[in-house]
């Protein structure tokens, strides 16, 4: 017997529903927002990715030469491959350019609840406008799409690097000592900030009111430590950008988090993330914000943001609320009585599937008691018996398999 | 600057219009069926496919080995994963199982129009029965699909591997030769096949003979051929199929074809192929039949059959056929007349999406002739103009981009 590769999974008829139902409601809340779907390979030149993230990325990858000798990889995230191809093809494309795809990723991680090493995500890219109102219409969207998936607890925090690193910068926080710390503050194990921030020789004020910070919500301290006249013009923006999602999104239950620092280096500016409580420890479904990464990749510099969300993540969290996810229902299942209504039979079952009903028919010859029970365990919701009496009088009869009622009627009003 | 690996694609968004398109008729079809999607891992242990392929199929994969040493490759196809996921979870499901599926492939080709090295496929299996009214709506439904698509000119031929096997053997043409002529009658060339017997010291008679048959849709003359009782019982199972295809589906412009070998040799039985005449070489959009792999896999002996469709070529088929696909056009653009219009036009904006308008907004404050040439460059539908006047009057100015015409129109009148 063989088995599916280690931390990857199968999908059963009944999940594909529920990805299915999930990816249309993605889908369409993105399209209403003028986003439009895009598509990259699923493997891409290493140094795409090494380039954005550096060389210690690739012990996470899932790796390979092709018989040409080229280093390819699975793609761990879709945002790289998306800047790759509007660099390469779409650059010229009026502006701003929304685009949002679908696409699994790979990571070689440690499987466990929600981490598995091929995954699905959706996302999307603005290129093209750093407007307060293009950023708090990003956030917005992001949030829109969680609600529209039908979760209830959901909770936005938003933050801004630039305003993070200009703070530290004032405190003589060295970019070194800036980039130790970021792991621990994405850890939130703010205790091991201070003790570092103490070890770098930063006074014990000081580092009372950096760590401070990263877990305040109070915009007028925040501001008391903004020294320089850019970050003070990032910090109107910041404003300006939660105003927005206030009044014109009607969005005001989102937290200020300015220890948000995302995994990935290329953010700068706005990041927001979005997450489910219920989902303990793995609870983010969502991570986003401004970036820079069109030059990088050989394109003019031009501002981009963009966000990603935790596909299966997302429908984790759905199944914590109990939400009922629709069942698709076989409309009809349709048993000849004998070998010489078999012909009719599956006439009837064509014209209904020409009508774009769902329905089977016996295909075992196995006799009305086994089809009956067939059709229950498939969950058709009704049967089709075609028998010779009833069809001398162009019937058929047909029984409601939740009430059990058995009725005769005539194959042209069958519906 | 990066590119996108060798033989792999990007698609805009109009493709991926395109191809959402097909992939929703191809579905949408399946499920009338009573077929349920399913979905297995893009990478699978490269033993699966040397199990059922022999070691050969390596030089065309893109395998690789995990961190933990495991041999792992990109599925080059559909099929074995399924019937893997088939033994190691869904064996105990009520038979007969109707699984249908879409996926990426893989493999390390040589690039050509229609042959890319990652492709899209759909396909399906029917697993746990050999009735032929089973295999008559098996290739009934790629019928269908088919033309469900849009495509008018197809071309679907039946064969059959075990009436063509039994035969070979009557004429004493060994296994081994038996493989050796197979490719050759794969591309259909017979003068080959003919010289090939020949060499394999057939008489010239038996060798016409055989060559024929290749070649011809005669079922008299085919009957002749078969001497031992079950291929004769395998004969008549085949004519059942055909009697089912015209009789309980009405499709009987068919052809027999007996050079239908399929390119994988776990084929047995029936057989069948449906060509795109206007593509050329490489006109075959879809090919099935039944086969036998879950021994092999290591679950019990069980029947199954099933059918791959190649995406990108019946999107191919369709454009030489000049299909005219939907597009999906921009109901709404918004452009605030200034900047303190801006929270208005979001919430009349955000109004529209709320019912499932697509609507754009300007986010880069640009003013309203450029907003126009914008709006006419995504294919805005309508033009809504946001200025102080009209506010005044809950109204805002509605333009039809298409005939230029402007109205006045109350805020809660839009539509």
């Amino acid at each position: 017997m063989f088995n599916k590769p280690r931390g990857t999974r199968d999908f059963t008829s009944e999940e594909m529903e529920i990805r299915r139902f999930i990816e249309e409601k993605i889908k369409s809340t993105f399209e209403t927002f003028a986003y439009r779907e895009i598509q990259t390979p699923t493997f891409e030149n290493l140094e795409l990715f090494t380039a954005k993230s550096g060389e210690t990325i690739i012990e996470e990858l899932y790796s390979f030469n092709d018989k040409g000798g080229r280093n390819l990889t699975l793609r761990p995230e879709l945002t790289a491959p998306v800047i790759r191809f509007y660099v390469e093809k779409l650059k010229m494309e009026p502006k701003p350019l929304k685009l949002f795809y679908f696409g699994n990723c790979y990571r070689y991680d440690r499987p466990q609840k929600g981490r598995y090493r091929e995954f699905k995500q959706a996302g999307c890219e603005i290129i093209g406008t750093d407007s307060s109102e293009a950023y708090a219409e990003l956030i917005a969207m992001a949030y829109k799409i969680l609600k529209n998936t039908g979760l209830n607890n959901v909770e936005l925090r938003i933050g801004n690097l630039d305003i993070l690193s200009s703070i530290f910068n004032n405190f003589n926080l060295s970019k070194e000592n800036q980039k130790y710390i970021t792991p621990l503050i994405d850890k939130a194990l703010f205790e091991d900030v201070y003790n570092s921030l103490i070890d770098f020789n930063i006074n014990n004020k000081d580092a009372a009111a950096l760590t401070d910070i990263l877990q305040s919500s109070n915009l007028e301290e925040i501001e008391k430590l903004i020294k320089d006249n850019n970050t003070k013009e990032e910090f109107n923006n910041f404003k300006e950008i939660l105003g927005h999602l206030k009044e014109s999104f009607g969005i005001s239950n989102f937290k200020i988090d300015f220890s948000i620092v995302r995994g990935l280096d290329y953010y700068k500016g706005i990041v927001f993330e979005i997450d489910a409580p219920s989902l303990g420890a793995e609870k983010q479904l969502c991570g986003g914000g401004a970036y820079e990464l069109v030059p990088l990749f050989g394109g003019n510099k031009t501002p981009t943001a963009g966000f990603a969300i935790g596909f299966d993540r997302t429908i984790l969290a759905l199944e914590n609320e109990n939400y009922k996810f629709p069942i698709k229902k076989l409309d009809f299942f349709v048993i000849p009585l004998n070998s010489d209504m078999i012909k009719k039979s599956f006439e009837i079952a064509n014209d209904l599937r020409e009508k774009g009903l769902l329905v089977d028919i016996d295909l075992l010859r196995r006799g009305i008691s086994k089809s009956l029970k067939y059709a229950s365990s498939i969950n058709a919701n009704k049967v089709i018996i075609v028998g010779p009496d009833e069809l001398k009088q162009n019937s058929v009869s047909i029984r409601d398999m939740k009430s059990g009622n058995q009725e005769i009627v005539k194959i042209n009003k069958i519906k």
